[in-house]
């Protein structure tokens, strides 16, 4: 297993897949199968197999049909895009101009994908029936989300497992608020095994686990809402919308997410959401009483069962006496009652806010679990 | 120049770092220098080098004065991170646990940062006066960001330029509504070479040019705000905070920008931007009157002088007879008056979303420019 970033010239192309054809198994190339000069993959694929380009039937029809959806002529830079090296399989691309490429011989496979994010997600799934033609051995992965306790914390917590499940490999990866543990076994009863150790981490884990199945924090979030159907808003000051567009990324989330309100400053927290002047004077706009009046307000103003409020400070400026960049306030409001946090975090701009956001969206979860009682889980 | 992913193990690490050494040059290994087991890197690029690690006494206070912050043990496995190969240098992170590593000799230069994308930025600076150090050619480079046409048309625009300046090598990057153009150039007077590309390719570019030092989008959009002294607002339906989050990603946003609503469902465009229940009933809530309520709406809410709408069905549910997914209408509101644009974007979920909040900022970009006459750009 590898990965190389090559530049867009042919012999680099050319040579980076000639040399991973030595190694056998799959070889991805993505990116580089645009219109324009610098896409010079199918090029560079054509030379490492030493099979010259020929206009594919199905590419061809694929591309003059984006052509006529876009309104573009088929110019010579888009029939480029309908060459294939001999021998090999045009993949119809449903979400963009480039068809993939998918070729196989004795000594491998190498498939070809469009270099954009949401192009290659969607043609990915094509590759899996040709590869579980070609694979032999049983393979097995799982995906645990954790929320909460840090890298280290959840890596000392599970950490004794490796005795029982030896012949599953852990990797974790984390982001801010998150830890992501991916098992991966292969050979007999790989499936078994991956199962097993998963279904033990998760009892090791405890309410800290999001999801065994790699559900997001924000879609077990909108999975809780359902389930209990309530309906939740936010209000959102220093995350500025962020927990709003993670909530709706998840497809149907109009069924329990209304909207809310991002309230930048402090005439947008008294105009839209009816923050007491008061408050915002004495307290400040980072404060308690300021978050819980902010996560009252959106529930009024929107009729939310649920609703859940940011308030802190970003930085790089902004910090006061007693103020310092990091510092954030939630409150969660619940048909229990309103119950508020802060804590101090660490990092840069970005980091801090997507941090915030990603508490937020937990506190929540938490507070769904909890079944009208909020746990307390943040250092006060 | 190219890149390479290799499993965490301290074989493969090493392996890899042994083969860059071969060509020379700056090598740059990104992650597992964390605390947790399968943080390998440290182990690997000694093994590289020939050279054992020891404790490295600027490191050591470094990773204990993180411990103490987060109030954390200095466990072994923190100790760790304290080690550093012999000869090597350890780089100072204000933002995270793991200190990192400066090693340089005739063959050429590693550096070992974080693999979390906020630490790996905020320490590559470190890097530029040892580099600057070693470095004998010239080198410059320019990037140039292109925001409404798409790559196919920048690239048609742009080409014959190349002829004029052969020396600069020409890269473009594109994400939906935004391309990006990277100009390089290497060797005698580059530095000159590059900015008279760069000017030229503005002038055919026009009012589609957003800036050519690399500041984005937002980060335009504010700028134009400020030097009119003028405070945004948005409405966001289908991008449903993407607008908010990614104007106030920039530090200082909230000078020039208030805040506004997120209104995922029809009681929220109703309950907080006071849209017409009239309105929702007769044309739908993805309707031009719609948007041109929303726009209105938040205008009266926060007392804003600018304020863009967006309301759209980002799928892959939620078409109805004459609107299909991807159909997205947008509202701008100056002291000027209402404007309203549509079009169908193509693509997934994650696509259109990012696409209509790209062409919201572009819409106010272009908004500020016209002074008040705000340009007709997009198709209707």
């Amino acid at each position: 297993m590898g990965r190389r970033v090559v530049p867009d010239t042919v012999e680099a192309i050319a040579g980076a897949v000639a040399q991973a054809r030595a190694q056998g198994g799959l070889i991805l190339v993505t990116g580089g199968i645009g219109p324009t000069r610098d896409d010079r993959t199918r090029e560079g694929v054509a030379r490492a197999l030493g099979r010259p380009l020929r206009v594919d039937r199905v590419a061809e029809r694929d591309v003059r049909a984006w052509c006529r959806r876009i309104r573009a002529p088929y110019s010579s830079d888009r029939a480029r895009q309908s060459l294939i090296p001999t021998g090999a399989t045009a993949l119809s691309n449903r979400t963009g101009s480039a068809p993939g490429i998918w070729y196989a011989d004795a000594r491998g496979m190498v498939a070809v994908l469009p270099g954009v994010t949401g192009e290659l997600k969607a043609m990915l799934p094509t590759l899996l029936p040709r590869l579980r033609r070609r694979a032999g051995e049983e393979i097995a992965s799982a995906t645990l989300r954790v929320a909460g306790p840090g890298e280290s914390t959840v890596d000392a917590r599970v950490a004794s497992l490796s005795k029982r499940f030896p012949r599953t490999e852990v990797t974790t990866l984390a982001s801010p608020g998150e830890v992501v543990i991916q098992l991966r076994c292969r050979g007999k009863a790989a499936g078994r095994e991956v199962s097993r150790c998963r279904a033990a981490m998760a009892r090791r884990l405890g309410r800290d686990l999001v999801s065994e199945c790699g559900k997001t924090l924000e879609e077990e979030v909108l999975s809780l809402l359902r389930q209990r159907r309530l309906r939740m808003a936010v209000a959102e000051s220093c995350t500025a919308g962020m927990v709003a567009a993670r909530l709706t990324s998840v497809p149907g989330s109009s069924r329990s997410f209304l909207g809310g309100a991002v309230c930048y400053n402090d005439r947008a927290k008294t105009r839209i959401l009816s923050v007491p002047t008061k408050i915002l004077e004495r307290d400040g706009a980072v404060s308690r009483r300021a978050t819980l009046a902010m996560a009252k307000g959106v529930i009024d103003l929107t009729g939310a069962e649920v609703a859940v409020a940011i308030t802190g400070i970003a930085g790089p400026g902004g910090a006061a006496p007693g103020k310092p960049v990091g510092l954030v306030h939630w409150a969660v409001g619940t048909q229990g009652g309103l119950r508020a946090w802060r804590r101090r975090l660490t990092g840069d701009r970005e980091k801090i806010r997507s941090h915030a956001a990603t508490i937020a969206l937990d506190l929540v979860r938490r507070a769904l679990l909890a079944r009208g009682r909020i746990a307390r889980t943040l250092r006060d």
